[in-house]
């Protein structure tokens, strides 16, 4: 039986760079870990592949799979769902490939309720005490947007403790190496081992 | 407040190449943790320095260490002791610096009831069921001896359910790379970053 595939979950603030050092890490870093394929409603582009680009499903379809609870989470974005199916998460991670998620800090929340065996990582902006400053001085901005802005970035950095890791995306490849170390290491695990070598020591007896 | 050092220590089966892949992952990897310096009662070489090759004791100090509990582990070595003092480790850590302790399975055992938070790297040989062949194939040792060896083997990898990690010794610098990974994974944990955030979250609001 192959080890079992673990689920790495990349969320952060909107405009952390969350995509761009997923898109280096798969660039750099990936040899054996499976971008997860999402659900969408919106048409397909010329040239997309169904089960690759996304699967493609209809409203009703969608909707039917969010009320069997077939999905870790979704969204609705200009008038389409997005989604993770989670039978296509459990057979890749079954398989022993690890999914890779990439989502929204709210979303990924979700995901943690409902697979709290993943490994989820808060990307942070590089400088907090400069982002507060830069949100002060911001100087286009009212204090009413100032205000939001800084509630905004609270609440987030707030729910940091729900996770297991944090990275500060201070360059994208020191950001994708310090996501690779912890993949890695996560697999490093005794927890994760102690089958395999509990079965060897049985043999050697 | 500086964040506190880790305290690393790398154990693995004698032979297995503990010292070796300690010494590349200083000579390629380390930036910033320190290899413990011991403490021993044998007689100081030309050109050795106290308090950085070893800390020289005579046998009366070093058993006044030992009573007082202020060794980590230590071990009578062909008539010397070797042991870690607990204050310069406990010191260095406070410091923010990681230590790095190389030991054997016994000892690293002891250092765990004493400093539980601790990252505990088994290293492992390289392949299991080659070991186990090899063991029985080498055609020069008794059966006697032969049983001894695999005994030895089978009780040392069943400690390794009391480790953190487990890393197998492919290539020193396969091996020294996922150590490395280890160590800088263990920094990204949050719970080890959110008094910070807390701090930085406390100041925005």
């Amino acid at each position: 039986m192959a080890e079992q595939g673990l689920l790495i979950v990349l969320s952060g603030p909107s405009g952390v760079g969350k995509g761009t050092v997923r898109e280096h890490l798969f660039e750099h870093y990936n040899n054996d870990f499976d971008f997860s394929t999402s659900m969408t409603t919106r048409k397909k582009r010329e040239g997309e592949i169904d089960g690759e680009d996304y699967f493609f499903r209809t409203k009703e379809e969608f909707e039917h799979y969010i009320k069997e609870g077939k999905l870790l989470e979704y969204a609705n974005y200009v008038g389409n769902y997005y989604g993770t199916p989670i039978d296509y998460v459990n057979e890749t991670l079954d398989s022993g490939r690890d999914v890779f998620l990439e989502i929204e800090v709210q979303g990924a929340l979700k995901v943690k309720q409902r697979m709290p065996e993943g490994i989820f990582i808060f990307l942070s902006p590089p400088d907090l005490e400069e982002l507060k400053t830069r949100i002060e001085n911001r100087g286009t901005d009212g204090p009413e947007v100032i205000a939001q802005r800084m509630d905004k970035a609270v609440e987030e950095l707030g729910l940091i403790k729900y996770y297991d890791y944090v990275v500060e995306n201070d360059t994208v490849d020191r950001a994708a190496r310090k996501i690779r170390s912890i993949i890695e290491s996560e697999h490093l695990k005794v927890e994760r081992n102690i089958e395999r070598f509990s079965k060897i020591i049985e043999e050697m007896k």
